[in-house]
């Protein structure tokens, strides 16, 4: 199967919570699935209005997604502005697309609500979305529960598309529910957000991350009491332990004398580990931006070979170009 | 000066009214300017949604503005899905178009009202059409005064653009009005529109063209009496005549004898006489497809060696691509 996923270069940084709660599965999908993730520059342009930072913000999730594992011999990164086919398929649906069904859109509303400024830009977005998902063929898009109308209003697009003109010039893509993935708390107990401010940053230096994480919340519970593992502290350090010291950690906090600094000690410990290797190799492929770009050369060539026939067989059939 | 006109394949015959009163003034502006005509496939999409007969209508305007003498040495002539490039830099464009200026478009609302279907392509219309002018650093658009405000909304959409990303990306360009045209009634004496089933088709047959001029409203003053020369019939007489024939013909009328028969007579022939040449031109280029492509083609070509350094400054400003 062919699997589709964008990430729009908006300079967030990548937390533990983005790492654990859907990047790692994404990644993983990589060992029997055909993936594609573009870095969706064109849609970024409805928030990030400065040409340097979007570059920079673009390298960035690049850095991101190698670091984490993406590898590039599977998949396919590319920046989606180096094929710029998708914004011609974008006018083709555009003309298919019922205002009605646009208008309905939640993320429209919502981002309105949250300031953006009211652009056709951001109201056209799923036109675009549904061009990069249906331009390469994609079958499974992966959505959080916010993202699926999206691959609905996808669907319905190609549909009257392929009705108008010619049933298999598109595929109708599924969406992809992942699994239920770990619950990353915050360091304030609630779900791990950038917009919360409890976020721990993946690639921050071990001072920052430090700091993060003895900034938990815990409770006042005297060192020499046992401990409720229910809460986030302990939640957090399950993530980075096995079932068996899961297990004996878990005894010891029930029985007393485990200090919470002691708990947010060995947490950092693990963290640090954990994430080291992809702290390695993020600054690694930092220090050199040309092979960064002969990744996304290579992904673009790739996905192209893909794009081309799609969007040439919807021309001819809509009778575009010479014919 | 650059001037850019778009035609819409919509299969509609022209007509006299049409080329007597636009298209001959536009050629005309070849000798002073340089002239880009492209055939908007792309647009046509939210009318004719059938791909064999877009095909068929865009060759047939190709024709039709070869047979009325524009001169692909001087003009250039193409199709706007030969240059996808425009649909990129009208993605662009939507980032910075507030909702607000489409959602005050008149010809939207006026072709809901005329039946069309509310598509995302027609609301979306003004941004593609401002890109097909950006693209080309076009200084003036011909207009009438129905689309005036199209032109506006492009200069407004190119100033945001430019605020935003850099002042000398696009040039903002002038609605060109033309000079007082030549008014042409059609047969039932009303201004010719296909849509009134009063034009007089450029193109047709002997045979129709007979019908369509025996069919002129006249009144039913008797042969012997003097005849009004403010009327239909006379006025389109007089577009295919001198200045001197029209003062003698004139005077007949006033002095009686001259039959409304023999008017619609020598107008035919007239008419006959004025249109053959391109009548001519047309069908010898339609025996010759390969040669209209070719200069398409040529159009293509040439008005892309302006479009790409526009796009490609755009893109640049924006910071997509590589950089």
């Amino acid at each position: 199967m062919r699997v589709l996923s964008g990430i729009q270069p908006s300079g967030d940084y990548l937390h533990i919570g983005n790492y654990l709660g859907a990047l790692r599965q994404f990644v993983a999908l990589q060992e029997e699935h055909e993936i594609l993730v573009f870095i969706a520059d064109y849609h970024s342009m409805n928030a990030v209005r400065d040409g340097a930072a979007r570059r920079e913000f673009t390298r960035s999730v690049a850095l991101d997604y190698l670091a984490c594992g993406l590898d590039p011999a599977r998949a396919m990164l590319f920046r989606q502005s180096d094929i710029p086919e998708v914004a011609e398929l974008s006018w083709l649906l555009s003309t298919v697309t019922p205002m009605g069904l646009l208008e309905r859109a939640h993320a429209y509303k919502d981002k309105l609500a949250q300031g953006q400024s009211a652009d056709h830009g951001l109201f056209a977005y799923p036109v675009l979305q549904a061009a990069d998902i249906l331009l390469y063929r994609s079958d499974l898009v992966p959505v959080g529960q916010d993202q699926k109308q999206h691959v609905e209003m996808c669907r319905d697009i190609a549909q009257r598309f392929n009705h108008t003109y010619g049933e298999d010039l598109l595929v109708v893509p599924e969406p992809l529910i992942p699994e239920e993935a770990a619950l990353v708390p915050g360091t304030d107990g609630r779900k791990m957000s950038k917009s919360y401010g409890n976020a721990i940053a993946m690639f921050a230096s071990r001072k920052e991350i430090k700091k993060a994480v003895m900034s938990i919340v815990t409770d006042s519970t005297p060192v020499e009491a046992p401990k409720d593992t229910a809460t986030p502290l302990f939640q957090l350090w399950s993530l980075f332990a096995s079932a068996d010291e899961k297990r004996e950690f878990f005894a010891r906090a029930g029985e007393g004398g485990l200090g919470y600094g002691d708990v947010k000690k060995d947490l950092l410990e693990r963290l640090l580990a954990y994430f080291e290797p992809m702290r390695e190799r993020r600054e690694a492929l930092a220090a050199r931006p040309d092979e960064v770009e002969d990744v996304l050369v290579d992904g673009v060539q790739r996905a192209r070979a893909i794009a081309t026939p799609v969007l040439e067989a919807c021309r001819q059939a809509a009778g575009l170009g010479r014919g």
